[in-house]
């Protein structure tokens, strides 16, 4: 069976050495120092390696099924919700006014880590719940905040999300679900929703939906969309819950992976809706807490991959096959371990550079939304709006590929479901898909991003790159080994930046042709920001007496690697931008 | 449900306009002109397009049964397997003294693209037998050939290979399976062996295991290791079956993907062997097969891509979302399709381009095969030896990777079994494990085929690169899109090569922590060269007034595409190789 401990040395090291959380100047910061979160993320990881772990596998096998319209998780979820909840994991965010913690965001990311890397499919029942939760808090009335939060907060109540239908997904203009205003305010809403995850499940006495669905009479296309609260049962004056609403299961999708949740068709049969927020403002409510759901994707992207690291790198070091070309290292074995040979090495060492990179660049996220939030700070809105894209796009590709990398270190029996490999690649793959596909992250990044605040945010980006360089390269080892792969990779995607705007304009397919390599690209510079800036900590740390030497060290080490091995992509990439978008659009449709 | 169609247009490109087939001078060809190649393809691809595609989700959804001893293959594999025998398609290169065709080896490779594309499980069960058939008719004594190749032939019996065990694969010296001589001159085979493709089924009425085991008191590790015939039931004098061997099935595999092949635990207990070739030189008698052996892997990296691919511009064209940012082109829709978007472009090109120039690169493996043999051309074998880990390995990394590529055109549906495209991926990916995982195909290129007769057929690779960009760089359009940049990336693999020699003295490390990054930018500057032949095969088409222009020029514009946009990977592969062993062996093997 597969292994998950959650990295709680490495979580702290981003947390205090990086990012200094307990002295930033952020409201609820100041009580986050290193035995504080030290606790939560031990306990969370606790939870995550006896409580959810052991049911990753059994949610894989077994799935989510469908019987006389009433959806079973698998074994072992229910109780584990229950852990969950009464653990108080799924309120630590959340407003206490509403029963939360009303610990900050980076606090929550830290804690949500471990609980995706053991179970992906079982956290996105909170994670979802979550979402939820953020929309009626920005957008819902006194009275909708009053009846909905406290049940959400605890996780009594789920969430869900409904955005697409059989015929569209990115493009929601197109939407057929309809909303018919009633005498009373509310809203008869019908229609097909498809792929909603945690759509129906036994986890919780109600359900509440946020459907997407035009108000009949509205303007055309995507700006006469509306956001509605949906409840699977009504809830009564008094709380309690009253009558089945018209909302059905049509059934269960068969996946890939995640067959832990129940990806649902869900049928809106002239259910009762309550609008929230504005009519025809259901696309802006839905996007304001973008930023929070697609970090939250890009976590589960490097998420998937820590778990097949750990259980690859275990592997590496039992399986004993062959010999170390430079001579046996384990002379009385039959064979030395898998993990003496360089080429796995080079595997190991592209997945745990990446994945801890990932993580720095993650929390800094977290960071920076927070930030954004509790100083009503513009430039880390404006800064983590031009992220948002990056860290769900780049760290979702680089996830999987690195869970697939993971698998390839086990040979054959990595092929083998018993042995758990396949599962953490194939629900990775998602992650690459929902919350707006890899491709659409490209297009907000390189079509919409850039150009915020009239390029405002993405200046702000290379000056904290220049100064973070001319800062520091007086300290030699940081920049031989830190400061000038990374300066170079930076003017490389500077170059593309460029390029962009001069040759975007006569023809705009020339940067979208692009965009992909774009984000891919900054997905790297940020990794390679955040890996210098790591090492001038782990530096600092050895130079201020610590005692892990070894921890320090490696961090160092493998931040060497990503900068030698990984960095270098921006040249690739580089270059295929600089093509344009000639050979790209070359062909006629029918020629393909 | 998934479409398929094969190529036929492509493949005879392939075979006559840049292969040549018919001109040349190896005995056999002079029978492959476009009319003989374009029928049996046409066959092979309405065979694949009817009977095989269709069984292919049906494979995936019900796998292969084990009950009470006995393994059933999926609804309708058995007639479909009737079908392929019935046509003939399994005896196409086998020799005519036992029942074959006697074609090239370059024309069973053409035929059998369709068959892998449209149902790659399917089609192992007859790909196993025919390496069976060429490892007895290569190593087999009269009698053995007189009794095995005539019904491995038509299929009428299938064959096995068993290799791996459950602690031993790559390193087959570790070996425990054994083989007690007796005294009428069989052996008695005792042990377990794992991972064994079409191990068992009803799809034939007796079954040839091939396997490798240890003949007691024989010398240890690999040098101790024999080939053995095990038939599931005994063969009388006569040619009837007799009595059930003791061979049994463990069990079968749950794995990620070729649902429909069976994958068995295989239990030898004092079964009867009869020694295949000399004893103790089992390996060697294994390796004679591997080129064409791991050609067919390579083979099935680039066809599920093919397959992926066919779908993925299906659907881009289908489906209705978003409009091009030029402006409306399905002005009169409510959207446009999605093969508009640039970035779905760059997708689709990038999947075409690689299938494009991965089919010519296996047929010109597959020509060089049979230039080997039936030339006995030692340069020609050399060459393929040198290709053959780069063949295997970098085409089924690539189909892999573009296979995924292509389920992300399909947004979330390309995450539900419904549609079809997680199969293509769930089965592409065993490609880059099984017969020899690619770590290793890198190991056995870098370590072995580099410096096989003292470096002469990576010389002359590089030699026919050069002659190549010398005898047309006065052709302006050839040598502008696809010279130049050939040349660049061609330097760029010299100079990993000069890399290697120069700082693989001193440790070998240096030259193995960069294998892996060899064996891609080998295969990107195969690719290259194959793309710039091709499109020097098709201007010489267009210029002698070729009916087809949108074809021909559709080959070079995604040739152009392979230059501008695929070839740039050298420089970042150079880039990594270039710092040599020290950031991957930095780390000691507790701080992973």
């Amino acid at each position: 069976m597969p292994i998950y401990n959650a990295p709680v040395k490495d979580i702290q090291f981003v947390l205090h050495d990086l990012l200094r959380v307990s002295e930033q100047d952020i409201p609820g910061f100041e009580d986050l120092d290193r035995d504080f979160t030290g606790a939560v993320v031990e306990e969370a990881g606790k939870v995550a390696t006896a409580v959810l772990h052991p049911l990753n596998a059994v949610g894989d096998r077994e799935g989510c099924v469908l019987e006389n319209g009433v959806v079973r998780t698998p074994t072992g979820f229910k109780d584990a919700f229950e852990a969950m909840k009464d653990g108080g994991w799924t309120a630590m965010d959340c407003d206490p006014a509403y029963g939360g913690q009303g610990l900050p965001y980076v606090m929550h990311t830290a804690a949500q880590e471990p609980f995706v890397s053991a179970n992906m499919a079982f956290n996105m029942y909170q994670g979802l719940t979550h979402g939820a939760y953020s929309a009626i808090y920005a957008h819902g009335s006194d009275d909708q905040k009053q009846t909905y939060l406290p049940k959400l907060t605890t996780c009594e109540w789920t969430g869900t999300m409904n955005l697409t239908e059989p015929h569209c997904g990115t493009d929601l203009g197109l939407m057929r679900t309809k909303a018919v205003p009633q005498d009373d305010g509310t809203y008869k809403i019908t229609g097909q929703k498809i792929f909603i995850s945690a759509g129906d499940h036994d986890l919780a006495s109600n359900i509440i939906h946020l459907v997407l669905a035009k108000i009949q009479g509205g303007p055309d296309g995507i700006k006469g969309v509306s956001l509605f609260i949906v409840p699977k049962f009504m809830v009564n004056d008094d709380g309690s819950l009253g009558a089945r609403n018209g909302v059905s299961v049509g059934k269960i999708e068969e996946k890939m992976g995640i067959h832990g949740n129940s990806t649902c068709v869900m049928n809106y049969d002239a259910a009762t809706g309550f609008l929230l927020g504005e009519a025809h403002k259901g696309m802006r409510a839905m996007f304001t807490m973008m930023n929070e759901a697609r970090l939250g994707v890009g976590l589960q992207g490097y998420a998937q991959a820590e778990s097949a690291y750990q259980n690859a790198v275990a592997y590496a070091n039992d399986r004993l096959q062959g010999r170390a070309v430079t001579g046996a290292e384990n002379p009385d074995g039959p064979a030395d371990p898998l993990i003496v040979h360089p080429d796995i090495r080079r595997n190991l060492m592209d997945q745990k550079s990446f994945v801890e990179g990932a993580r720095a660049f993650t929390y800094w996220g977290a960071y920076l939304i927070d930030r954004a939030h509790r100083n009503s700070d513009k430039d880390a809105d404006g800064l983590i709006s031009l992220m948002t894209p990056v860290i769900k796009g780049f760290l979702t590709d680089k996830g999987f590929e690195y869970a697939t990398a993971a698998q390839q270190v086990y040979g054959g029996h990595g092929y083998i479901e018993e042995w758990g490999m396949s599962q953490y690649a194939r629900d990775a793959r998602i992650a690459m898909i929902y919350e707006g596909a890899n491709g659409i992250q490209a297009l907000d990044l390189v079509g919409r991003k850039l150009a915020l605040d009239g390029g405002k945010h993405v200046m702000a980006f290379f000056e904290m790159i220049k100064s973070f360089i001319k800062e520091n390269e007086g300290n030699e080892a940081l920049n031989k080994d830190f400061l000038v792969p990374l300066k170079a990779a930076s003017e490389d995607l500077q170059a593309a930046g460029m390029y962009f705007m001069q040759n975007g304009m006569k023809n705009p397919n020339n940067a979208l042709s692009g965009s992909y390599d774009f984000m891919h690209m900054m997905g790297h510079v940020c990794l390679g920001l955040m890996w210098a800036r790591m090492a001038k900590a782990a530096m600092e740390a050895l130079d201020s007496g610590a005692s892990d030497t070894a921890f320090y060290e490696t961090k160092i080490a493998t931040g060497r690697y990503y900068m030698a091995r990984q960095l270098p992509a921006t040249g690739m990439h580089l270059a295929r931008i600089n093509t344009g978008a000639d050979t790209v659009m070359a062909l006629q449709a029918a020629n393909f």
